[in-house]
């Protein structure tokens, strides 16, 4: 949505206008779900126009056949796919026998709200056929309290002579995935039945050739009315169907109800099963009106904003930015299924395909272990501990020891299907393991480390010892054939941060293996000369650097570039993914995301202040932002050194880079995995705070167009305010034992108030 | 074929076994051409085991629209591919009812042989059907004296007691392309019609999104019996077929011709004039029998031979090795149509899709130069003239300057899908240029440089002015981003080569230009500024070396990897690229084909020959030769060093490549381009044959398994004959006038014989 479009307040996003030439925007941006669930806002009713329709179902997914111009070997055999599932929502309106369709109706009044305090998408507009005019209000939720639970009312006010309306509910599975390799549809209809009071249907994922296993999906829709009467069910082809009409005299009202129940074989493995369990829900649900289950969603969304709001005071498009992000985040995970992660575009779209990257351990656990129950953030991490046979086998596929954990995946095994990232982008190895660091050095519990987290470490560490060479010339290991951070640099030698990232990783496995349990080391089976070699390597790793510039150098030969900064382009060639050859973008020196500042924002204590600022000075000039990870980082790394206008920058770019489509990719769906960027900027920039040598910290600056700000951390089992405005920061105990930290490099004793 | 496989025969390719296993590899090696159209050695009759049938029509393809995983900016938007032709050979068997197919049958006596002294294919075998015994000799050739006929003919010989015998002759439209991105069948049916006299099909290729026209291609079929009686015709969906029946006493011979006429849009360009033309050729050839139309093919056989053959005493091996490359080099190519191109797998598969790749340029060009007339070469050269408008939008497409001449295509424009080829195998536009340069050279004419050459020589000088970068640090112009030759490296930066031929290419350009009309340089508006451009980046261009090694440097960290030889890799790995994950192939120093070694060979008086002993003692262990261009350029710079037994080595492979299946990916179809390697191993390598300063000039050696080896060149004007045996080299004057060459070393006049 264009600024025009989206009103600014500080807890909805609000359009009064339907604008059909960026409808798919407006769904992005209108996207609810609950963990489980959730879909675009796309219409529920029919919609002629372009548009782009996606519920999807959190871990149901398909192995799309690889589609690549000339197999090289290695490459995985499919592309795991979030699926667009059956859809549930669907209906049809009719007035005097007229089928309701905005893109060509006549539309008045038109207005779309997510309300993100209470979790409720609705809509409203008075549609114009002929002479009559009848106001529609839709008002739809996905359960934070009943996981299985879609619930969608519509209302029909006569604004003009007597008419009638016919709403047909439907279910179906006739969907189709924009992002198909080969134009699959990927449902297909088990069973179905429909009666006047309620309608079934079972779906089953198409077969595939990859021993992958299918999933079946149960929908069960039941639907309650006020001054509409039913008509005769219909079993349709591949969908369930019922209808229900309504002679509305003046300004009469009539209103139906649609509540869907959805219960897959990740839960229940039999058909049988799933039967049971839907029945078990509609009954137990029975008793509970719309007005029911939506105040028991509305009251867990408000406890989790109760937590997590972040509170700005003097600038609404600031806090409509952040709330928007943790509205989303949390919509997408919640940490409730160890089984699941956090996709790149959540329920919003069907983009990179794939459920897990490296977002995920690089942007999202910081938040999760700040904002959410201690078990989130491990169920984060099992994840991964889950799938190491799988990172075992990915390596085997590239002739490696150890395991390396993929780029996309939904079951450990790659699913991605480019060299250029899937064998080449293994820096996503490193930040597996600083996941298990940062969860022990925020919590200062070693538990998860040294029981789970260090069988990742030592075969992360034993990949690293496999892809190094040994270079004889430079007497160094070296790790040529690299993509980074930066994917506008492909099949580099030495990047930097790859190379420290595989130096850390070694050391880190070095220095953790003394503190583990005899047994616990016995099963790893690492011989003296395993780790002399780890030791080795770690110590011989090549690590480029730049006296003259004093700087990491990002990769070998990056210094011969033609280094003219951003500022100085023409700015029509931005983006410049949208405007230039891949070829021109390769052998630039733009950067897409932070490379060489991602390592330094990995571990701030490794670095002086010095080494910080010349290569931010260096890189920051050069970098382009086209990653929806790029700008947290930097705007973290600019407040550290107090470059505030840069940090402020940063941050206005990941707050609203969807509402504002900054990267005008938003149509495709949310940059879920980069919304906790926003959250990162205010928490680890602007407030500075930071966990080193077991101690919190903050260093807090005022963003000049704020009043103030203010968020709850949890912290080692307290609930901390931290409150920042012109006289300074204050941190608060709300809960929990006292506590020592730093505020402004002052040492504070932080005790409960009376 | 394996070596028990193929018997060797000097004139023939022969085998006695019908090998299932690798039927696709028999149909490879029988493969024949006569420049318009061609086949694999598919089957007539039915045959139910796995197998490859490709019928080709030279120029006749489909833009498939590119498959890729993740698009980017200036990829192109299909993938043009040489498609499956109708199949007009087409035919069944039937003994008693029952139908003949090999894959199931008793077969006994098999025989099949390409003739390539006469361009003729034959087969014969016994089939067992119960009881019976029937003979069965199919012939078939593709007329290099009419170049739209195909005929067959087919004899039946009763070996056993009275049998019927039925033969359903069809063309049909339903063909499959392996190689199809999305499983189209590229044909459908205009037109059809079948009588007992004659059968018509005429077919276009199916619709595309990219404004390619589509072509149009007219078959018609005539038989001629020996006793055989006509059934009814009969018109099917996509197919019409005639049958006819003979009932054989024993002993018995029936015998039944098929000929096939066929048109193409590219000639005729409506259905009607394609109709007529067929007429016109059914009318011309209704007076010749098989054996007329026979007869007259293999005289322009013979004619070809009497130039081309290269004859080889005491090695029946190479011998039959030479004439199989040179048969299928004239069988894809004889020069006659400036619009077509040598395509690497000529009329022999479909893989590598596109019509032209640079091995034209850069070891086609050598042959035809010495052995066709010289049109031949300047329609190749002209081909390239001709698609310079699109090679300057492949340039713009990439956001630069000049034409870049693509790496595969049919009209000139991109067609190949991956971005480390398309955008950074660029050195191939350094190849055009040099063609040129080689014409020029060789034949002692400028007419064609000056006249047209220099329009591409401009272009591509225009490229490399933009493509290069100042590298401010080293006050250098560098060329990052690139894919040499060695395509077992991917995205390096200042590949020698590469910067080399950009080098040159700018200087030629710039020496080129003062021998221009007035008129030619004002109509190619080159500006002053433009031209001190040129020189500055020609004497700027960073051209990598190592002092320690005293070698030209593949690429900038070539020499930070670990530099095993290919002689201490575990020999399983070979070849690397069916054993080795992409990504280990990528970060190895092993290469693909000659790099470095490339840009000494085009220029050989440029070096000394420390400078080509010391690259060569390099690079060469570090070579795998897997592209089948490899080993001929190898065999060259090693006999011009002396390392005669390297040199036979590299020539073996080149020899045999596709009859010894060394690179064990024949089945897909021959390496056609690669072919002229061999001669050019024993011309350019054995017999040292240069051309320099105007001067042509030979300095031979033997190798120790042959007896001797003579060949004919053509050489401006004149037609030598050169023979080398163990008593020396003789270089005789066959026509044309006087005229002074070098022999070892040593002047010598040469005059026609009395």
């Amino acid at each position: 949505m264009t600024e025009t479009q989206t009103i600014i307040d500080s807890w909805k996003v609000t359009t009064t206008t339907l604008n059909k030439a960026e409808k798919r925007l407006q769904e992005s941006l209108t996207s609810i779900g609950n963990g489980y669930m959730g879909m675009r806002g796309m219409f529920e009713e029919t919609y002629s126009g372009d548009k782009h329709e996606g519920i999807y179902l959190a871990g149901v997914w398909y192995p799309d056949k690889t589609r690549v111009g000339w197999w090289k070997n290695g490459y995985p055999d499919y592309f795991g796919k979030v699926i667009n599932t059956v859809n549930f929502l669907k209906m049809q309106f009719f007035i005097d026998g007229e089928e309701v369709d905005l893109y060509v109706d006549e539309v008045s009044d038109y207005e779309q709200a997510l309300d993100m305090y209470n979790g409720v998408l609705t809509r409203s507009f008075v549609v114009h056929k002929g002479e009559k005019r009848v106001k529609i209000t839709v008002e739809r939720f996905v359960s934070i309290a009943t996981k299985e639970l879609c619930e969608v009312q519509v209302s029909f006010e006569n604004k003009g002579a007597p008419a009638s309306v016919k709403v047909v509910s439907a279910i179906d599975a006739d969907v189709s995935n924009e992002d198909a390799n080969y134009d699959d549809k990927f449902w297909e209809v088990v069973e179905k039945e429909a009666t006047s009071e309620s309608c079934l249907l079972i779906g089953r994922t198409i077969a595939n050739d990859f021993n992958i296993p299918r999933f079946t999906v149960g929908f069960k829709m039941t639907h309650s009315q006020t001054g509409f009467e039913a008509l005769t069910p219909a079993v349709k082809a591949a969908a369930v169907a019922v209808a229900y009409e309504a002679n509305l005299a003046e300004a009469a009202v009539a209103t139906i109800g649609k509540r869907v129940l959805v219960v897959t074989s990740r839960d229940f493995e039999t058909v049988t099963a799933i039967k049971t369990e839907i029945e078990r829900l509609v009954t137990a649900l029975a008793p509970q009106s719309y007005d029911d289950t939506k105040a028991a969603h509305e009251r867990l969304w408000h406890q989790r904003w109760e937590l997590a709001d972040v509170v700005i005071g003097g600038d609404a498009s600031a806090q409509q930015g952040i709330r928007f992000n943790i509205f989303q985040l949390f919509a997408t995970y919640y940490g409730e299924d160890s089984r699941l992660n956090i996709g790149p575009k959540g329920f919003t779209g069907e983009k990179y395909g794939g459920a897990t990257y490296w977002d995920t351990e690089a942007f999202a656990i910081p938040f999760y272990l700040a904002l959410a129950a201690p078990e989130v953030t491990e169920n984060l991490l099992a994840y991964r501990h889950q799938q190491l046979p799988q990172a075992q086998h990915n390596a085997r596929q590239q002739g490696l020891a150890g395991a390396l954990y993929p780029m996309v995946t939904f079951t450990g095994v790659e699913c991605h299907n480019e060299w250029e990232i899937t064998f080449e982008e293994i820096h996503r190895n490193g930040s597996m393991v600083y996941a298990i660091y940062n969860h022990a050095n925020y919590t200062g519990d070693e538990t998860y480390l040294l029981d789970k987290g260090i069988d990742v470490i030592v075969e992360v560490a034993r990949f690293w010892a496999d892809r190094v060479h040994y270079s004889k010339r430079n007497d160094t290991y070296m790790i040529h054939g690299v993509t980074g951070p930066n994917e506008y640099e492909n099949n580099v030698n030495n990047n930097w941060y790859t190379n420290f990232m595989a130096q850390w990783t070694l050391n880190y496995a070095i220095e953790t293996l003394p503190k583990l349990s005899q047994a616990k080391r016995a099963a790893l089976n690492i011989s003296v000369a395993e780790l002399k070699q780890w030791g080795d390597i770690a110590a011989k790793m090549y690590l480029p650097t730049d006296e003259t510039e004093g700087i990491f150098l990002q990769h070998d030969t990056f210094l011969d570039k033609d280094l003219t900064p951003v500022a100085e382009l023409d700015p029509t060639a931005l983006p410049l993914n949208q405007n230039w050859s891949w070829d021109r973008i390769l052998r630039s020196p733009y950067i897409k995301q932070a490379d060489v500042l991602q390592g330094i924002y990995y571990f701030p204590e490794r670095f002086t202040r010095a080494q910080k600022q010349q290569n931010f000075d260096f890189y920051e000039p050069l970098t382009v932002h086209e990653s929806s990870l790029s700008p947290s980082v930097h705007a973290i790394l600019a407040a550290e050194i107090r470059y505030e206008d840069k940090a402020v920058e940063m941050y206005e770019r990941t707050a609203r880079l969807d509402l504002d489509n900054y990267n005008n990719d938003t149509e495709d769906g949310l940059h879920i995995t980069s919304m906790t960027g926003s959250w990162l900027a205010i928490v680890q920039g602007f407030a500075g705070m930071r966990v080193s040598n077991d101690e919190l910290s903050f260093k807090a600056f005022l963003p000049q167009k704020w009043d103030n700000y203010s968020f709850h951390i949890n912290f080692r089992g307290r609930l901390l305010l931290i409150s920042v405005d012109e006289t300074g920061t204050k941190v608060t105990l709300i809960s929990g034992e006292s506590i020592t930290i730093k505020v402004d490099e002052q040492t504070v004793a932080l005790t409960k108030e009376a």
